[in-house]
């Protein structure tokens, strides 16, 4: 994309409003934009983020066998009746809202009721069973307090995946593929290094759920990491653990703040029971379905990877994750700086590769600071100089020393 | 896909609330749940027909220009209030609901307020237009009355596109490039045949908009069509053309019920006025920015292909809508029957030929019905009798008769 298209521009200063880093940086770049507090607009850069993290998630998820759908956010409340959750004293993050005919409605901030209500219909023998369902969702909550940016907001994207077992075996053994997944996802997404597999505090059918905790100074939460094998444990439950891993047997901890960038979680039949899903094994034997539901807050990781990644100068973007992999710019001047940009452009795209083309009529330095700023993994300058040479600058956004090299090594290099 | 691992099922019987045709069709197909009324969940197969016209709505924006962003539903009272859309009065299916802190706040119904807000950011010379911003965005709209399925929805997915140029005369030109974008993608989702570009009421800035009206009984509008040129125009309106067609001049029309399937407006400055969007022209001269809005709402679209190209026994999808394009009906049979039908299934696949492989242990006849059901374009059935010529049995979901064919014509046909 020619970036003197592009409808967003940098900005110098961030909103006086805005605290966190995450949204300070997002919005100075053009990501995205505040529309009220925890309550984000995408602008085209930052959609093109999301949609880098939604299609890694995608393939995580339909790798281990998920079924994509897409439920909704109005919600009845007799539903929510049956598993006591409509009630504010339990659930006490509700937007409600109502019907015409005065037929009371909420925003679904999770999706446990609906869909094991939909699972009813197609559920009925031990043949049905496993199946694994998920979706990209925008979950309503209604938060106090909603000072992190895109790390915690009141409308945002989800992913959420709930498994249908007919055994803890079963439900076990998905349980561990779904975990290794999500070690994947992060991977992908550039902050794996930084991210902990975390024991948490479970619920009526399992002991401990599993959180993925990635260290940030900015994180609300506190993680004990076990010094040796890297697991590690919520403050919430540390204490039961006597300060000894339970992976290693290690006795050595070290304390960092964290934000959960994912959970997993042994429902068991907390909702199967109250809503009646229940299937016929072999013998003819009614049973209840197992159930275990595995969250990814879309917004909150792309958030996560600027608050761990960026710079003094602006973000960092994995390539992965990156709205371009290739930020061309050029330095205005003869025809033949712009007839050879836009051949090396069009080469790019041809290539499968996505390009930012900063041909604006705007200064260098102007340029340098929007590049880094916006933090594209490969900076490519194309100038009097390099033409001259018949080659091209590449920078990469976490060197700070460019080079000159030819197509061909650039290609290499890129790909 | 398996359709074994597929976790819906087809049903014999519609819902019993359910009216519509679409909505009945579907739910029985499998590819819609309904929540409550006017409020439907999309299941797998419901999703990719979903995806796929967001694909081909997607294209056809990019071409003409279009910018992707995703803006939020979530709405704060005072920037509508300087429209004046705020007040129930004046705006009467607004879903409202409040902060904790008790601010009261709206769930968007369109989006004309928030983005021209955020295109002050970036907006202010003669430079900076013209942009052509769009998204795919779910809608909240409390409709007294939702009894046609997905095509009123009270919760909807919708394509909203906005322009934003500097004269009339830049806006109009934009205008017909997306009258002719619109037209490209009813073609493509299979109704170009029956949706007519039709003259309806205007607003302060133009004396008539364009709806793109999809002929079908199920339609909750009247439309007089010219016979001679095919153009429309709304019951609403009609009266004011005195009988003669206005680009043909012909006097003969016949009236039809048909459905909105999309409507493109120009806006002027109804917008940018009280939200004050101006920019400065080539003279210095402060100005206004000349707006416009182009709609399509893409749940309503998919039931519309429903209602108009359903048959007797089913759904008809066109080919690039499908949810597969293919569906290979497995007779068991020996083991080389399943053989051949997996290896098929992978020759397809690799050639990019989305398949759903009915691998079910379930009669023929069940097969076929929910073939014909499900309604994906190319029927291709591998049994004991078609392995032994070395051939398969393809038919189309439009044609009656089946045929044997070899596999490389089975190739050709298909692609």
């Amino acid at each position: 994309m020619r970036q003197s298209q592009l409808f967003t521009k940098t900005r110098k200063e961030a909103p006086k409003d805005e605290v966190s880093k995450n949204a300070e940086l997002l919005i100075r770049a053009g990501f995205i934009h505040k529309e009220m507090a925890g309550v984000y607009a995408f602008l085209p850069l930052g959609l093109r983020v999301l949609n880098n993290l939604v299609a890694i998630v995608r393939d995580e998820m339909n790798k281990i066998g998920g079924q994509e759908v897409s439920l909704t956010a109005l919600q009845e409340k007799s539903l929510w009746q049956k598993t006591g959750r409509w009630d504010d004293q339990v659930v006490d993050n509700w937007f409600k809202t109502e019907l015409k005919n005065g037929t009371e409605v909420g925003l679904a901030f999770t999706h446990e009721e609906p869909l094991t209500a939909i699972m009813k219909n197609f559920i009925s023998s031990y043949r049905d069973l496993p199946k694994f369902v998920y979706q990209f969702q925008t979950k309503f909550r209604n938060e106090a307090r909603a000072k992190s940016g895109i790390m915690r907001g009141r409308e945002f994207l989800m992913k959420d995946l709930y498994s249908f077992s007919d055994s803890i075996e079963n439900h076990s053994q998905f349980y561990e593929k779904a975990k290794k997944a999500y070690n994947s996802i992060y991977d992908r997404a550039g902050v794996g290094h930084l991210t902990h597999v975390t024991m948490a505090t479970g619920g009526t059918f399992s002991k401990y759920s599993h959180e993925f905790q990635t260290e940030t100074s900015s994180g609300e939460d506190i993680i004990y990491i076990c010094e040796n094998c890297n697991v590690a444990i919520n403050k919430e439950i540390f204490p039961e653990y006597n300060n000894v891993c339970p992976d290693c047997q290690n006795t050595k901890f070290r304390e960092a703040k964290a934000v959960e960038v994912g959970n997993i979680f042994t429902l068991g039949t907390k909702f199967s029971n109250p809503l009646e899903l229940t299937y016929v094994d072999e013998k003819g034997e009614k049973k209840e379905v197992v159930m275990g539901c595995y969250g990814i807050g879309i917004g909150r990781l792309m958030g996560t990877i600027v608050e761990v990644l960026s710079d003094a100068k602006g973000i960092v973007w994995p390539r992965e994750v990156a709205p371009f992999v290739v930020h061309l710019i050029e330095m205005k001047g003869s025809e033949a700086v712009s007839t050879a940009a836009e051949k090396l452009y069009r080469d790019l795209n041809k290539k499968g590769i996505t390009v930012l083309w900063d041909d604006r009529d705007t200064r260098a330095g102007e340029k340098f600071a929007d590049a880094d700023l916006i933090g594209i993994p490969y900076r490519v300058v194309i100038s009097e100089k390099t033409i001259k040479e018949n080659k091209v600058e590449l920078k990469l956004r976490t060197e700070d020393e460019a080079q000159l090299v030819d197509e061909e090594t650039l290609f290499q290099k890129i790909s």
